[in-house]
């Protein structure tokens, strides 16, 4: 059972392990409410998942911290019960899928846990843990679905309200629905009239599907750039917590996931992951009633590599205008390059990339000329193929 | 005259406008040396320049704030004027080149100023708000070479030392000077075995070359993706402070730098612009004795625009391996394609973009494939090569 002398408990236990990390001020993000963020990508190993694990670990029989404990995971999970393990100066074995992306298994390592590569999917490295589990006498730590790993999420909600007052609502990213277990069960308790709102992505809607149905519902896949929320089955116990103290639960898009993420680095110079982002997302889209609002929206994580993070941000430039692709169609003759990148110029666009294709033209002398170009926005976009138009060049 | 007394009485003075930035240490940045930094990124604004400005204007007696102020930036300069005149309830007029970007001029706009766009340069923006300063009697406020300013930049030092305790060094981009000036001033004169350091851009010396040449300097021209600090001459204020207390400056280089904002993203989730990024390129490329210190870089802002970002981003991806580029060339038979992209999936590599280039091949019916990859890391992108030149494939 669930009470509030566990997460007061956890507080505790948790000061010298994690970082309490404040809530601040976003600006310019949301214009009808007034917007605050709990930055648990800046907690220690980039997610907030720490907690749970931490207090999870501590509270282990001196037998069971003997054998030491083992979890399955290829993110943010792994790292935080491996960093809560060594903190508590135990063993941590993590079964991880052989495809996992070195770099997890990289910093897995690097927080002093042992990493068992298990050939296959995330099912079968999760077989094995089990098997290791009862083979070993590890402990298995399950990543939300354990009353002590949602007392340590819960400790995000003391903060929050020991950070601020008055607070209106709080909105929080739903995985497995761990975190937000943990922080409506202790924000209930302490502030009933706070409105605890669920965000989930549209490509793994679980818990989304789950309590509108009223039985916990498997997906059969998920599919989303949010990639630590990606779970495809609720907990039964975060089921339970999650019906009964979450006022309502959202889905967003992937795009607006990535503006999500694009306005946290615009506006707050902070990176989010993907599931990070999604309550940020939820607030910038309308997704509840805020209007006037104080609201605290939990940016849960911050890893994401770079390689998504370059593309989430090079559809954030196409999608606002600031960068752009031109397909024109060209009689083969002699100057018409210098002629378009003049026009450009002139209109203080900046040319990143030009290629000739050949194609199905008009003329059997003719060609197709891609432009790539980084513009101010939608309007300067407008007034560069206006201009070209103008000046006769046929734009498809 | 600068007095510990004025940083205090900054420090004071600044409670209500700017936000406290809490010290945090870094993991995984730097080896040898115990790193922590000031994040002066995520201060309002996104830039320490507000502590400065907002110090001079409160100092301004009673007629000069109903004049106003004036000043002349693109940058965070303007932003920190705007903001702390805004607080102070006073008007602003800041004067831009009229070909600031436009995301520049609205950030400076949202903050209450009015902004005088002038035709030309940087130059003539500054000429202009000269001459308007004298017309129309507002106070200039200038971006580093104010006793004022100097002391507000200061209250920098008092936070890192009240943070933190047994400081050996304090790393402190510079371009005009007046951070490290108020910082070298306040840390010295409160913990005298502090070592101060400061950097500045390769393509940006002029506060080093100053030092070195034991006079100002004044370079013709500067080029940096570290545009914050790309300042061709120091104030004569801050020269003095800096010859006077500063131990040690070195020079580091762009590509030093968008490895320091990669490492802040990946380690620290944390957007640094490019010369907040220039103390922890430091650090990292080891150009000051740091081994076994405590040390505090500051991260002196985070405006950098998203597209600039992506290059830097796109730049590091390459230079670390995880994305590559390689020329094939083939003799012109059908399957070639398929072949190629099968050797590449074998080895795990990610295809992101094919071009078929005509070219000077040995065969007349020859052509060059291009293809970009995603890889994990160099050794990755070697055994990609290696296959393909095992299965009898020509890479140039």
């Amino acid at each position: 059972m669930l009470t509030l002398d566990k997460v007061f408990n956890a507080q505790t236990v948790l000061k010298n392990i994690i970082r309490e990390t404040n809530v601040v001020r976003a600006y310019g993000i949301a214009n009808d409410c007034e917007l605050y963020l709990k930055p648990e990508n800046l907690q220690i190993t980039g997610s907030f998942k720490v907690r749970g694990s931490a207090y999870k670990i501590a509270m282990l029989s001196e037998e069971e911290k003997a054998k030491g404990v083992i979890a399955c995971s290829a993110g943010n999970h792994a790292q935080g019960v491996a960093l809560a393990a060594t903190k508590n100066g135990i063993k941590s074995l993590i079964c991880l899928p052989d495809t996992a992306p070195i770099s997890k298994v990289e910093a897995t390592k690097g927080f002093g846990a042992e990493v068992c590569l298990v050939e296959g999917c995330y099912d079968d490295a999760y077989e094995k843990a089990l098997e290791l589990r009862d083979s070993e006498g590890y402990t298995f730590v399950h990543p939300f679905d354990d009353e002590n790993v949602i007392a340590g999420q819960g400790t995000i909600a003391l903060e929050i309200l020991g950070d601020l007052d008055n607070i209106d609502a709080i909105v929080v990213p739903i995985g497995g629905g761990g975190l937000i277990s943990g922080i409506a069960y202790t924000a209930k308790q302490i502030r009933p009239t706070v409105k605890v709102y669920g965000v989930q992505v549209a490509g793994a809607p679980s818990m989304y599907n789950s309590v509108k149905g009223g039985e916990i519902e498997c997906l059969s896949s998920v599919s989303t750039i949010a990639d630590g929320i990606a779970v495809k089955q609720p907990g039964e116990n975060t089921f339970h917590y999650v019906s009964e103290y979450v006022d309502e639960i959202a889905l967003v898009t992937d795009d607006e996931v990535s503006e999500a993420i694009l306005a946290l680095i615009e506006k707050q110079k902070m990176i989010a992951e993907g599931a990070g982002a999604t309550a940020v997302a939820a607030v910038m889209a309308g997704k509840f009633d805020l209007k006037g609002k104080r609201v605290v929206a939990v940016v849960s994580g911050g890893n994401i590599d770079v390689t998504s993070l370059s593309r989430v941000i090079d559809r954030g430039l196409l999608n606002s205008g600031r960068s752009s692709s031109l397909l024109i169609e060209l009689i083969d003759k002699p100057g018409q390059l210098k002629e378009i990148s003049r026009i450009i110029a002139d209109c203080g666009g900046n040319v990143t990339g030009v290629h000739y294709e050949k194609g199905n033209t008009e003329s059997v002398n003719g060609c197709f000329l891609r432009i790539e170009m980084e513009t101010r926005d939608f309007s300067h976009v407008n007034l560069i193929t206006k201009t070209l138009r103008d000046e006769g060049f046929k734009l498809v």
